[in-house]
Parts: structure tokens; C-alpha cells; sequence
């Protein structure tokens, strides 16, 4: 019953209003998302300027007839959300067509403004040609100055940089990946991340490791990045270092935020004011490894914070619980898997951690195609218990990473992931898994 | 210190031969085996009669003079227990080349005997040409025959009828397969099991459902399959109904069996003989949805019984938990996966179960290769416990057949698994992962 109002039409908000509407179908939801697609899958940028994907438009889930005809829901592209009154419950909001600005009362508010890359204080940023990642516009915009270009400079080595860099090698450009750690893919070990760049440096890709970039150079456009050890000549440039919340307005209307900097709510999705809601890459939440609060804006997490926000909005008592921080990517051929902790995050965060590197079988030897998956698994000396998994390999990488999800979340120790009953057939897997294997041979450092 | 003797040199028996020598290097481990390899692959046969294994010997993890030289065990093949006294602790074994009868003390004794294919009370069950699969000189014998066949008979749908089947298509022989219940697959679901039977028909192997055979015809050599429907025209048959435990010779010297028939033990894998231990297809283990006795002979288990009764024998403490049944194989390109209960088992065992059936990517629908996965959930109406998964597809089934296993041994509920954070990215998985999507549906039927 009510207007429900959704700041944001990406994952989160698109989830929230699809299962509020579908839960309470007199409700009204009106949707505003400030540019040009909803329900969009922005993870699929990278296979679209590589090629796989030959319209972005196939990166779209619904369309917006879809939400309007079927489902009753009010998408409004092209809307920004500039002010909240949350005495009034009003929300003000400018078409950025026509630049006319209204104002809307709303009963719920659901705040899924999601999150926006960082842009690192480094002179020159400004310059054309230095693109980020995050819209399908944006996908477009890097993907015709990619084609034109002939070396492309991406800064940072993490989930997007890899893609990218993979995504416009198979272009034939020149790729120069600027990492500022001393590897690639900053939430993994060292050594956990050197097969991914073996396979970087096998298709080319110029690792610059160490190298923080401290400067742009060119007049309108980028034609340098400038490093603290050289300079290189770019055609274009990618930045990915990371992104943030965008909590500005939230902050605005005196929406709290946690203690990592992303908007707070409770396990119903509940901010501190009465009637908004929020979730996604705005909002923080609980690591279920330490209980603690986390920002790790991925989408599975976005999709469900937002469910459980529209359930609730609804009038439902759905809850999120948290994240273990699942992920899997591919680099080329590589597929590279991570959840739970490294070792260094489990001993940053207090663990009295240890790690075990496997290298075993994908399946059985004599299958052919096997391959060596690594495999490093991180554990609690004192309780046994999983804290993480780092996995790259040739084949199987979701089945290691998604067991190890599910072993993590569950609280399991070493000693129960040792005898877990996981399917062996010789084109699968060897008849000792190596999440067991690992499990034994971790052991030894208890 | 002192002896141990292990009778059966498959999985369990070299699992605990192999870990009882390294946990403590003064014992002395003689392992005999009535056939003439040790630590093999049976489930490696199936490639080996379609040629993908071009030698049976690489289906051997190690060859003799490994265990004997690098692991200091007394391996001694085409040698058969034929008695034990537990009062004298005393071993009888028939050196089959010789045909000469020895006499052994041990201090330990492991009984790993396994398993051997179910020979049903049929008509000429024993007429050249009819073949079971179980030992390496099993696959020989089989492919040699199927290699002069043109049309080969399977009785029995299960794991190995249908990786026979596929395997002796692929050699271009036409394939009879016979399966006396109404679905292929006989531990999963009849709806579950449609496409696998899609995907044999497919590949022309001529499946006869609802077909119990009654007699084999042929003077010496079957020439023809007799069922309650027809009789058909073979040159070699396959009979695959399952496997029971050999159990005989430890029935004969007192040791107790359990409600399945199989060899009872306890978690240390302790039969009721003081200083007798057994493990593999010759006992009986945990079910962990029911805690009750279970027989489920797969590979996995064997070891990891193996491995536990090893440690245990050397004086150590561990304990085998149980097994959730988690299978997977492959029919053609197919991949067929189980864990748990079926919604059939689980009635049988008294749940108040229900299932569902779904449809759903097995990765991002614009990603090249997307194909659907086919997921039946099965969870308990009241604890919303999930009490199984059968899962088929083109790709991606391991991944979700052992995160089910891992939520299964977790005890986790529907609300659980909807919320678990499992891995996305376009190139493996979905934004919601069917096991997600499952769990989210199946809450219409609680």
C-alpha cells in the first residue's frame, strides 16, 4: 500500500522494487535512475568490448517496457534524484531531458544509489581519454576510444583491470596494466595471484607491478601516464582502482553511515530513518567471517540486499545476513576464484591464521584435459575453522570457490572440509578433491 | 609397531595401508590382493573401453615397486584370504599363481574386501559373453569382446550402464540398454532423470524402460536378451545392477553386520572384533540427512574410511563422519549430478519432503556457450531443510552438485542457501545462481 520510491534502477534498486511490487501489487513503485538503462549486468562490459557481446543492449536483463507493461512498475530513466525532505517524505527529482524538476511524496523510500569508481587525486585526471568503468555508457565510450586507440594504459590490477586487459588485448592493442602493490589482484596473496600473472605476461599483457602512477600528461587528451619509475606513451587510458559509495545525498538527509564509510542498515535493510531502506554499493555490510561490517559491492550481494528490501518494504521479515565475499573472474584461459579471506586479510583482522599452497589435478590424470588447479586455503590454527580460499586454474575453479562459499559460511573447520563428501568421476574430479587435499595437508601447521 | 595386515588392495585397503606405514614408519604392512592391481581407478574403465584411456595401466595411481620401494609396504597381488582366526590372530592366504597356502600373525587387521557386481538369479546368467565391470582385468575382458560385437546389450541404467553405453557408442556399436524401473538413473527422481534419457536418445542408444530381463539365450555365447517384452539380438552383454559388499569371509569369523547388510563399524571405523577394522564397499557408513546406516559404494568414501581406519590402526583418533551420496558422471555431453536424498528417498525415509523443478542459466545468457541447467531441490516442508539436490547439464553441474553437498552436511535450510554468496561473473555463473533461485522458489510449497 503506498508509493514506494527507488533511488537507483541497477541491481539493488531493480530488486527491491520488482519483489515489493510483487508482494504487494496495490503498492505504486516508481523507480528513477539517472541514466540510461536499468537492470543492466555491468560485470559484462569487459565481453563486450572484447567482442563476445556484439550489443551492449544484450547486457540488458529487462527492458523498460517490461517493467512498465508486466510487472507495473514505474521506471523513469534520465531522473536524478537531487534532494530528500524526510520530514515531508519527499523526494525532489530533475529529468535530465528537460531539466525540469519536480517533487514526489513517497511512503517508502528505497536508496540504491550504488557506488562509482574511485578517481584517485593524481594530476591530469581530467583529460580526455582517461575513462572509467561503471555505466553501459561508460562501456561504450571506453570501447570506441579502444578501437581507435593502439596502446591502452589500464591503472590497477584488480577484478576490472584484468578483464579489460584481457578484452582489448584479444583487440590486438598494446596493453600496459600499472599496479601500484607488488601484484596483481590486490585482495589476494602474492602468491596466490602469481599463476594470473603468468598468464597475464603468457598473452602479453605489460605488467608494470609496483608502480604507482603519479601523473598524466597531454593537452585535452591523455597522451602519458607517468609513473614513479617511467613514463609510457597511451593512446587511452582505463582507470580501475576501486570503487566507492555514493552516500553524498544519503549523508545529506542524515542517513548514517557505518564505519566503512557506506551507508548503515540492519539486517532488514533498514537505514536509521524511519521508511528508507537501502542496499548495494552504497550500503556496508556484515562479514559473516568476523561479524564485522564489510564493503564488498558485488552484485549477487546487491541482487539480494535488495530483495530482502522489497520484501520488507512489502511488509515482509526477510533478512540478509551478509557476504563471505565470493568472486570469480577469468584472466585468458586462467579462471581465478577467491572467498573468505587471504592470509594476509585473516591476519589483519585478528586470526591466528596459516595458509597451505595445493597444486592438484582439475580431474582425474589420465582424463583427458586435465590440468594443475592451485589452490591456497587458509585456515584458524586455534579452531580449525576455513577462513578463505584462493583458487586459479585451467577448469573448475567455480565448483572449488562455491563449496569453499558454502564450507565458510557454514563455520566448518578443516577437520569437517576433510571429509566432506564431494563428487568424484574422473572427467570432474580426482577421487581426493584438492579442497581436500588441502584440508589434510594444512594440518601439519596447526 | 607390530603388524597389520590388510586384506584388498582397492581404495580403502591401500588408503590404510599407505596412511598407517607414515604415521608410524615401525609397522610392518602387508597388503594382499586377490587380483592383479592395486590402487587403481575402477571408474577409469569406462574411458578405457572408449579409447580415451589408451592403456588400462594408466588407470593405476602406483605401480607395485612405489609401495613396496618409495612407502616400505608388502604388496602382494594374486594373493586371496581365505580365512582368518581372531582368536590366534592369525591370516590364511592362497598365493593364487602358486596355488600354495600360507599362514600370517598380525597384530591389526583391515578388512577393505570392496564390493563386486550383483550377478541376479536370470537364465544363463552364465553364458560366455555376459559380462560384469568391476576390476581392471574386468574392463580388459569387456573391451576386448565389445571391440568384435556389433550390438551390445546393458542391463541396468545406473552410473556404469550409462558410461557403458556412451562409451560403446562412441566405439559405433548400436546399444541395447535395459532398465527394469520406468527412468534411467534409478537413485534419482523419473522427472530429474528426462534428460539424461533425452541426451542417450539422442546418441542412439536404444533405451528399453519398463523392461526386466527374464532369460539370456545362447549355446556357450549369449546371443539374445530375453525380457517380459521382447527378445533382442546381442553379441556381448553388460550387466550393471549394482554392487553388494563381500562380506562373507567376515561373517565367517564373527564379525557383525549392519541393517544394510554391509560390514557395521563405528566413526573410528572399529569393527566389533578387538584389533579388526574395515572400511570401503564392504561396509556400511552414515547417511548424515538421516543418521542412519547407509551403503552407498563410491570411491570417495572408501578412501577417506581407508584413511581414518589407517590412522586409527597407527594409534591416532580420527573419525569418518558419514557420507550425503554426492555422485556425478556423464552421459555424452551431458553432466549428471546428485547429492542427497531424491524426493522419492527422502518420503521413504520419513520427510515431509518437497521439490522443484528448475530451469536456469549456467551462465550469463549473452555469454557465448550459455546452456540451461536442470536443478530438482528437495527440502523438508516443516525445517526447511534441504535434503537434496539432481542436477544435468552441458556445464557447471559439479559446481552446484558440491555446494549442495557442503550445504547439505551444513544442515543448512532453503533460507540459508537463498542467501549463501555464492560466485558470479558472465563466463560461470548467473547474477542468481540456480541453486539461489531453488531455494527462493521451492518456499511457495513450505
Amino acid at each position: 500500500m503506498g508509493r514506494l520510491i527507488v533511488v537507483g534502477g541497477s541491481a539493488a534498486g531493480m530488486a527491491a522494487a520488482a519483489k515489493a511490487k510483487r508482494m504487494d501489487p496495490s503498492m505504486e513503485v516508481i523507480v528513477f535512475e539517472k541514466n540510461g538503462f536499468v537492470s543492466y549486468a555491468p560485470c559484462g562490459i569487459p565481453y563486450y568490448i572484447e567482442g563476445l557481446v556484439g550489443n551492449i543492449d544484450e547486457l540488458v536483463y529487462y527492458r523498460l517496457d517490461y517493467f512498465r507493461e508486466k510487472r507495473g512498475i514505474d521506471v523513469r530513466i534520465h531522473h536524478l534524484v537531487t534532494d530528500i525532505d524526510v520530514d515531508k517524505k519527499l523526494v525532489y527529482v530533475t529529468d535530465k531531458k528537460t531539466g525540469r524538476t519536480s517533487k514526489l511524496e513517497y511512503d517508502k523510500l528505497m536508496l540504491a544509489t550504488g557506488g562509482r569508481p574511485i578517481k584517485p587525486d593524481i594530476k591530469g585526471i581530467d583529460l580526455e581519454g582517461i575513462h572509467t568503468l561503471r555505466s553501459l555508457e561508460d562501456g561504450e565510450r571506453l570501447k570506441k576510444d579502444v578501437i581507435k586507440s593502439n596502446v591502452i594504459g589500464i591503472v590497477g590490477g584488480g577484478y576490472i583491470g584484468v578483464e579489460v586487459a584481457e578484452a582489448v588485448r584479444k583487440l590486438g592493442k598494446r596493453v600496459l596494466l600499472f599496479e601500484m602493490l607488488d601484484h596483481i589482484m590486490p585482495t589476494f596473496d602474492k602468491e596466490a595471484a602469481l599463476p594470473i600473472e603468468e598468464e597475464l605476461k603468457k598473452n602479453h599483457v605489460e605488467l608494470h607491478l609496483n608502480e604507482k602512477v603519479v601523473e598524466f600528461i597531454g593537452n585535452d587528451r591523455v597522451t602519458k601516464v607517468v609513473t614513479e619509475k617511467g613514463s609510457y606513451k597511451v593512446d587511452t587510458v582505463l582507470l580501475a582502482v576501486g570503487v566507492r559509495p555514493n552516500i553524498e545525498l544519503a549523508k545529506r538527509i542524515g542517513i548514517e553511515l557505518g564505519e566503512t564509510g557506506a551507508i548503515k542498515v540492519n539486517e532488514y535493510m533498514r537505514t536509521n530513518i524511519e521508511d528508507i531502506y537501502a542496499g548495494g554499493d552504497n550500503t556496508e555490510t556484515v562479514h559473516l567471517v568476523t561479524g564485522k561490517p564489510t564493503y564488498i559491492p558485488l552484485a549477487p550481494a546487491a541482487n539480494k540486499m535488495g530483495r530482502v528490501a522489497g520484501e520488507n518494504i512489502a511488509g515482509g521479515k526477510a533478512k540478509f545476513p551478509g557476504v563471505v565475499g565470493t568472486s570469480i573472474t577469468k584472466a585468458f584461459n586462467l579462471e581465478v576464484g577467491k572467498t573468505g579471506f587471504s592470509l594476509k586479510e585473516a591476519l589483519e583482522h585478528g586470526f591466528d591464521a596459516v595458509a597451505v599452497d595445493i597444486r592438484h589435478g582439475s580431474k582425474s590424470h589420465y582424463y583427458p584435459g586435465f590440468s594443475k588447479l592451485n589452490l591456497r586455503l587458509v585456515a584458524d590454527r586455534e579452531t580449525h575453522r576455513v577462513l578463505g580460499g584462493q583458487i586459479t586454474g585451467y577448469e573448475g575453479v567455480l565448483a572449488r570457490v562455491n563449496t569453499l562459499a558454502a564450507v565458510i559460511t557454514a563455520r566448518m573447520t578443516t577437520d569437517e572440509l576433510k571429509m566432506l563428501d564431494l563428487a568424484y568421476a574422473p572427467p570432474f574430479a580426482p577421487v581426493w578433491d584438492i579442497l581436500i587435499v588441502a584440508a589434510n595437508v594444512i594440518e601439519k601447521q596447526f
